[in-house]
This record gives structure tokens, C-alpha cells and sequence, in this order.
């Protein structure tokens, strides 16, 4: 069981589309909206340019302000850059149920530490970051990731998709799409406040504008997974694709790669394949975790799981 | 087998959000673009005064415009309408694999039938009207519908969707989630060009932007439903509430009914589950068709479907 | 006075992106909508795929439908084209005071001259194609066209606007801004019903978000030359940069030009300007026009004009 | 001359679309996305549920996450919500000319103190609040507001504008639509890095998608008062009405007045004139300014204005 000192204390989630800076060195990105109940920052300037310029975070619902001010302190610090326009991109789930979310425990020292690990080392899954306090289908959540090939021209190209998940009751569960939370709950069950934060990255190329239709497959995965986007969830997508990097110094006429428009149904497919997999992921990584005011968050059983999808079937 | 004389003419299938004549009684009315690869007539202007006023049709690609055409034929005679400003809705599958595609076999007789039908009797599901020559994951189309019924203070309402559904591989089919298709093919298959239209009706009152958000859901239950929407696919969904009419006679400031927006959750549930379920209605209630050029499409055969459901239990 | 046979007859006026086989080879493309009280065919999949691959065409309301189908007919005997896909553009507005809508008096015949007229010569303004019906701020309206050059890295880019022009009154209208028509009108005049077409065309290579950026401009435009947009008019815009041709063989991986996006801002000044000015030209151009039941729009009164705007300043 | 103690201190303006309870009296509202290029918090929760739940915030650039942060802690501390999830909605110009803006000179005092001062007096114009360093027109702009009445079914309402203006360049300022401008520049003066931000709000009953329609005539306004929205502005659109609540308490089924459709046709010409009137009374209002490193910005000069728009028509 997670317990630390007191209530569980939220931090942040990034995810960086490239090693470098990215301020300078921007890559192509589009946003896209499934379910609006949820606060953010950034993503009109996303759609508008087709671009990308920040580490793209995630924390809870009251933190999105402090982290983007925090996230501009790290790059006025860091990166030492002269602009006066910097566009941070902060999306959040609600995870008042164990975690204080009045508290607003984050700041300089939580986006700089994630920053630093998404940089470095390999994804971190489960109760980290912004994972640390969220719920899944009525088990604990997190943070999940889950990717897919694609295969052109003799290439391998990579689909990744990070969430931070949030949602879902557990009637509603879906494992490969296999029914299972039926045999959970009641389906009558109330949808708990909830959201999901899907980022979608690719190392193909792709514009702005393909990126915003295989943003729009992440709905798809939600629907295999078993959530219907209930009225309180967030639910937002951030894809990118780091092929191309947009620079200060690129001529007036530049030049860039796509994915040919008909070759992006594998894509497509992938990411929904990706989302339902991450979703999976979250709930697969999580451990049972202690919050505020006694609330515990219990972790999926994992031979619970594999008996029920035997039961599903036996019916 | 369904086999006529020559090859399948397609027709067109009507949907009517009320009884009356729709252009003095208008309804509230969303459009959703899922994929807009698909030719399509009338939804902007939906979208912008957030009502419908005509019957929603569906049709075959080429045909478009002939059945637009047709509607307003129709319109000017039947109702007598002194307007010179009608907004005909009109969307389309691609059936070019059964039927002369090229051939624009319909008319004012294929629009006044399907108007009449829908007025008068039960939705005809499979092999009829636009259904008749669409193929769903590689088996036989067609026409498709479901419904669930959504409880609110004492009341019940209903959720309807109807489909004409003309996409997928056979690997991709999934029913209620399980991935059946797996073991009916490789799934390196190609994506047949395809598309589906989805009209989404309820009576409980809903403003437009309710229903859209209710029509985003369609997503979800695509993905449900194994599909990814591939690039090639025209994935529409039209959704309206009958709940309240906007009449000419209206005074300057109008009141209007609507669901309290946090009550939306089971509509969306609904939504995504009736999805789903009408596109494997299209499956069921379709018919092996053989169309031109000796191209024959096989109706899904249901025994096979229940066996294949246990094998995957038993894996 | 244009007085034809009987009543005016309106036609169709088409804009081709550029000389060759625009299915073969499509453009860059993107459609804006600014008051969506218009019926249109073809929008949705212009936005998706961001490319065009047909004529753009303009008729009056009742005949979209019709005229979409004339040019599939057009399309397939033309071009022998195998496709069962074509994604017709139509848009419209409402001539019914001149014209008799109700009759939808067009054909192949126009459709097809109207591609042949628009492939060789010149470009017609006033009171022709599209234009014949059409009245502008209580004037006879019509076609008009405008453009201006943009400087790039020692190039030279159009960008050019045609428009159909119908939308209103009298007291709203300004030359260059200045608000004559508030000497020609009581500013309590009932807004007609009306729309106004915009097509936007440059050379510069542009991808689909940045032509949807420049189309956004013609709001603007239309704020200059003094009209909101009223609740009735259908005001819609498509922009294409024919810099670029999609064609069927195109590796999997394809690269495309496109404006530095910083470079902008002259396109979008542009595109203000050419609006405001081809409403202008549409007005100059038209002549006076006797339509149906005696009905007569009287052409702007040019030394008129001319004398207002001093009068204006004179105050 | 306005000159603090060192640089120009940005603060925050403010517009309350009531004076009670925001958030647990919400009112219908819209957003709108002219140009994306800039920083903003919120408008997506907007349009997704229709509803705005905070006073609407201005700041500069790298100040959005930070003033959203203090608008939280505001509400947490007055308002005592128990909430977990506030959509806080901030918008911004860049002021980096005159002001630090690296420096982010705002915190909850300038936060209390705009809403304080929104709540009582009458609305201040020129250099306050978020206007103190913004530039419009090449002179030195800021906060200004215009309104119209509307009258319908014999009661009058009101749609008043708020601009907080940093955009445009000399040549390109047009007074009343009269290009005055290019008497005082060259054209080809570049276009500094700007935004306009603008709040529309009116006592009429209408939906979040009249609310919609209504705000997308403020492009029409910009380009009346003479600028095309240059690449890099952040021109964005917050549109609320108040006549209506949406509270915690409400049934089921609820029923909202609104107006009749085809009469906001008024609504839009009101937004149009007032968004330019009141960019030009953000001009007429603000003082000349120095800044940071001895940087000025003159304001407009009024009498020779009066001479200019006599001179300009002269000619």
C-alpha cells in the first residue's frame, strides 16, 4: 500500500516530444477535445499554429494555473530565453477523493523533477506523478502507457500513447474489450467526477492537421476500454509527432515530410489499440493507496481479472 | 440471396425527427464528423442555427446531390412551401462493390418511398433502401437500429440509433467487445473504402449543443464496435431531440426545455451502447446480396458468430 | 438593363484551382465557415483531407443538389474518371427577388460552361454566372474579384478573392470603409435575406491550417465593406493554394512546401483587403436588372458614389 | 505622462457577468478563437458545457497561469466553495514594450483588487488594470468598452464590448472605417507582436450557441477598425449573457428563455460597431506611457485625429 506522511500529495506528469529545446526546435502537434469539463491551458495556440513549444504536463484540477506558472519559471530559468511569449500546455484529472486538491501541493520543484525523469529515463507507470491520487473504473489509476508499430515504406514507425487516468465506473470496465466489470458491480453505479489526459506522440510525420484525426481515434479507444466520457470528464488529447522540428532560422519557404493521407489508417488503429492498452496499463501498474480522511483506493486484482474474463465466457 | 434483376440498386433511407412537416415544426439538431471523408449536404447549416428542417436521408455516394435534389422536388410539391430557402440533409456510403455506383440509380420515387416508409410503419433494418448494397466488416450491411431507454425524474426517454453501416475488415468485428473477428480473418487485411452514417434521436429535450456532445459519443461506440474509422471512411453522426418544435410563429424571446446539463451521463451511455449494437443489427438482419459483376457479399452467419464467441472464451 | 425571355435566369459560376485534372491533382484546401445559414455540399471532407479535387462552384439555394450532380455527370463523361468517389463543392445564394428560385433552371449545360469559361478566359464580374439574381446592399450585386501581391523572399504570390455577393442593406454600406451608405438609407432598413460566397485562391504554398487561417480574414473583409453577417446569410469561404498538386503516386513519405507560418501576416492583410475590394468590384460591375414579376434591382449609381464620399467628409 | 516607480506594472482586469456567485449562478456563455496565438486558461470547459463560472480575467503574456492560480485561491478563500474543480478563464496580451514582462509582476492583490473594482464602480478605460502597457494601432492602448441597445418585443437590451487592445500598426488604424492610418505611416510598417482580447456581453437571453454567433462578429469589428489579425496576435472572444442562471438546484428538466433566432441579426450589428467603437476608445482613453529601459508609447494625439479624418477626405 502507497502511504506517505499524511494525505497523498499529487505531482506532475511530463511528457517531452524531444530531447532537445523544444522552445526552438518546436514539432507538430494538434489538440483534441472529447469531453470539455476539465480546465487547461494552451491548447487554442496548439491548433492555431500546428505547433508545440513546451514540455506537455499534467497534474490535478486546482494545480493547472500554479504548474503552468511554474513550468514558464523553469523555462525563464533554464533556458535562459528572451521571449516574452511562451505557450505552457497543462491538462489535469480531479483526484479530490485522495488527494486534498484544495492544498494545491505543487510548484517549481514537482514540474522541474518531472521534467528531469520524463528527459532521462524510461516512462514511469502506476501512482507517480500525476497518477499518485487518481481512479480507474473504481480501482486505483494512474499513469499508463502503451504503444504500436507501423510499418511503411520499409520503415518502422512508432505510436505512443501516455495517460493519466481518471474515469470510469466499475460496471463499465473492459479488458480487450471483453465485458468484465459487469461481473464488478451493479451497472447502476454512479459515475464518479472523473477525466482522462491522453497523449498521443509519433515519430512519423505528420502535419498538424493528420495529427488532429488520429487525436480523434483516442475517442474510439475510450469506447473499447468501456467509458462513454460521462458529463464530468475531461477528456483531452495532445498528439504530436517529433519527425520535424519548426525552427527560427527555416527560410520563408520550408519544406516538410507527411505521412501520405492514405496510409494513415494504420495509424488510426493503432492509437486506438494504444489507448485502450495504456488505459489497461494504468490500472495494471497502480497499488492500492491510502488518502485524505482515511479514503483508500483499492488496486485492481490481477487473478481476480484473468478469472473473470474465464467467467465472462463461461456464460 | 437477395438478387434483383440486373444489379442492386441502392435506394435511400429517410429518418424522420417527427411526424409533421418538419420544415414549420424545425427540431434541435447537431451534426458530428467523426471522419469526413464522405460527401455530405446540409450540415453546416445545422450546426449553425442548431435545428433540422427536412427529413434526414442517406443515400450512395454519387448520389448526393440527385437525392438532395429530389428532397427539394419533393418539398416544393408535397408541401406547397413558399420558401426559397430549404436545407436538404443528405449523406452517403460508398456501395460501389454491389452496385453500379457510377449509374445513379435513384429519383424522386426512391426519396417519396423512403419518407413514406419512415412516416408510416417499423424502421426496416438489413438489405433495404441505402442498405442495400453496404458491406460491414467484410460480411453483408446494411440498415441497422437500437434504442435504450434513459430514466429521469420518473420519466423514461428514449435514445434511438439508427445506422447504415459500411465499413470495417472482418478481423476488426468485435461483439459487445470481444474480438471475434480475429479468428474469422488475418488482420493484416486491407481496409475496404467505406463509411457509416449514424442518426442518433431522442425525446428528451436537448439544445443543440447537448446533442452534439451526445453525438460525440458515436465515437466511442465505433471503437466498441472494432472500427477505427479509416482514412477512407465518411463517418457522420446527426443527432436531434423531437422534445420541443421551433415554429414561425414563435415570439421574439422563446423558452425551451432541456435535460439538466449533469443528467447527460446516461444519454451518452446510451448513445455509445446503441451504437454498437445497431451496426451488429445491420450485421443480423442482413442478407447474402449478390450485386454487379457477379460480386457476391455473404451475410454474417449467426451460428458461426455464437460458436466463435464461446472459442474465444475458451483461449 | 439586363432583361432576358421571361424571368432571369440564374447559372453557375465555378473557380478552378488550376488548369489540369483537379481529381488527378488536387490542392491544398480549407473551407470557413462565418454564418453557416447557407446550404453547401462537399465542406466536411474539403476539411479533413484538407485538399479539393473539383471545381468550386456557386448557384442560387434550391439548386445545389442539382448542380452537384451535374457536375459528377460533368466529372464522369469528361474525365472518365473510375473513381466511385468524387467530393462535389457547391455553395450558394438567394437570388429569389430577381429570379425564379423555385424553378432550379439549371443544368449540365451551365455547369459545364461554366468550367469551360472559367479554364480559358478571364474572369467574368457582375452580373453573371452565379451572379445574374444577386443583390448587395440593396444594389444589384453579383461576381466581383480582387487580389493583391504578396513579397516573400524576392517571390512574388497572389492571393485573389472572388466572390458572389447578396448580403446587405443599403445603409450598411462602406467604400474603403467609409460609411456612405448611411446617406443612401434609414439605418432601421430590414436586413434582406442574403449570403455572400468567398473564394480564395493564392499561389503561395500553404497547407490546409494555414489557408483555413487565411479564409478566416474574410470576416474581417466583410466588416470593412460593412456588413455583420446577418442572421440569414449564408457566408461561407474556401481558399486553395494550387502551389502544391496531391496525386495518386506519391511516395509514402512526401514532403510539401509551405509559407514560413511568421510570414503570414501579409497573407492575411491580403486577404482583408481583396474581400473588401471584390464586394466593391461586384457592385461596380453589376448593371440594372429587371427580374421576375416586374421586380427590378438598380445598379450602383457610380458618380453617385462618387459624390457621397465627399459628401461624407464634408461633415 | 503615466510613469510608476521603475517599469510599468501589468495588472489584471476584470468582468463580472454579475455580481453575485458566479459559480454556483453560472451563466451561459461561448468562446471564440480568432487568432490562436496566445495564452489562455478555461475556454475549453466553456464551449464544452455552455457556462462560465469565474469573472473573466485579462493579464499579459507570462502571467496567465499565475493570475489563474490567484483567481483559485481567491475563490477558495471568499467564497468558501467546497468545490474541487473551478474553471478559472484567463486571457492575455503581450505588454513586453513597456513592461517587465519576464518579471510577472501579479499575484492575488491585483487579482482581488480587478474584481473588487469590477463589482462596484463603472468600468475604468485606458491605462488600467490589464491595459497599463498594451499598444494598439502603434500608439498607446489599453482597456476600452462600447455598447449598443437592442430593442426587441418593446424592451431594450444591451450588448456592451470590452477591449483590452495591444495590437496593429499605424497605418492600419481606421476611425469609424475611415483609413486615417495612412496618413500617419508608412504601409509597409511591420506589424508588432499584439492580441486583442475581447469580453461581449449582454442582459438578451440566448444560448451558448447564439452566444457563439454573436462573438464571431467581432472579426467583422476588427477589420472595421482596420487590423487582419497578424500572425502573431492572440485574438480571442468571451461572450456571456446574464439573463440567465444555471444553478445547483435546478430540476431535472429545465427551461431557459432565449432569443428568437432571426432576430439577432440586431445582436450582430451591435457587436460589430461596439468591438470597433470600443478599440477606439481604448485609444481615446490611454495616456502616453514610458516604460521599461526609457521605452515610450504616445498616446493618440486627439485634435490632430479630428484633423486627419478632414484631410483624409480631401482628398
Amino acid at each position: 500500500m502507497v502511504k506517505g506522511e499524511g494525505p497523498v500529495r499529487t505531482g506532475v506528469t511530463a511528457v517531452l516530444p524531444h530531447g532537445g529545446d523544444l522552445f526552438t526546435e518546436k514539432v507538430f502537434a494538434a489538440s483534441h477535445v472529447i469531453n470539455g469539463f476539465g480546465k487547461s491551458i494552451g491548447l487554442p495556440q496548439i491548433d492555431e499554429l500546428g505547433t508545440i513549444e513546451t514540455p506537455i504536463l499534467v497534474t490535478n484540477t486546482l494545480n493547472v494555473g500554479r504548474v503552468a506558472d511554474a513550468l514558464i519559471e523553469h523555462l525563464l530559468i533554464e533556458k535562459a530565453t528572451d521571449t516574452g511569449s511562451i505557450n505552457p500546455v497543462v491538462t489535469e484529472c480531479n483526484d479530490g477523493y485522495l488527494n486534498d486538491v484544495w492544498g494545491r501541493h505543487v510548484g517549481l520543484d514537482h514540474v522541474r523533477r518531472a521534467i528531469d525523469e520524463a528527459a532521462t529515463g524510461p516512462v514511469a507507470e502506476g501512482c507517480v506523478g500525476a497518477g499518485v491520487g487518481m481512479s480507474c473504473f473504481g480501482f486505483k489509476g494512474g499513469v499508463g502507457t502503451s504503444s504500436r508499430i507501423v510499418r511503411l515504406s520499409r520503415r518502422e514507425f512508432v505510436v505512443g500513447v501516455l495517460v493519466v487516468s481518471n474515469m470510469g465506473a466499475k460496471a463499465d470496465l473492459r479488458i480487450d474489450g471483453v465485458p468484465i466489470g459487469r461481473q464488478l458491480s451493479e451497472h447502476a453505479a454512479q459515475a464518479p467526477p472523473g477525466s482522462i489526459i491522453m497523449v498521443v506522440g509519433t515519430n512519423a510525420p505528420m502535419t498538424s492537421r493528420q495529427l488532429k484525426r488520429v487525436a480523434r481515434r483516442c475517442s474510439h479507444g475510450l469506447g473499447l476500454a468501456g467509458t462513454a466520457s460521462g458529463h464530468g470528464s475531461g477528456d483531452f488529447v495532445i498528439a504530436f509527432s517529433n519527425a520535424c522540428r519548426v525552427t527560427r532560422d527555416a527560410p520563408d519557404i520550408e519544406a516538410y515530410e507527411r505521412v501520405r493521407e492514405d496510409r494513415l489508417s494504420d495509424f488510426f488503429r493503432a492509437t486506438l489499440d494504444a489507448t485502450a492498452e495504456a488505459i489497461l496499463n494504468s490500472l495494471l501498474r497502480a497499488e492500492t493507496t491510502e488518502g485524505r480522511d482515511g479514503h483508500v483506493r483499492e488496486a485492481i486484482d490481477i487473478g481476480l481479472l484473468k478469472s473473470l474474463i474465464k467467467a465472462d465466457c463461461s456464460q
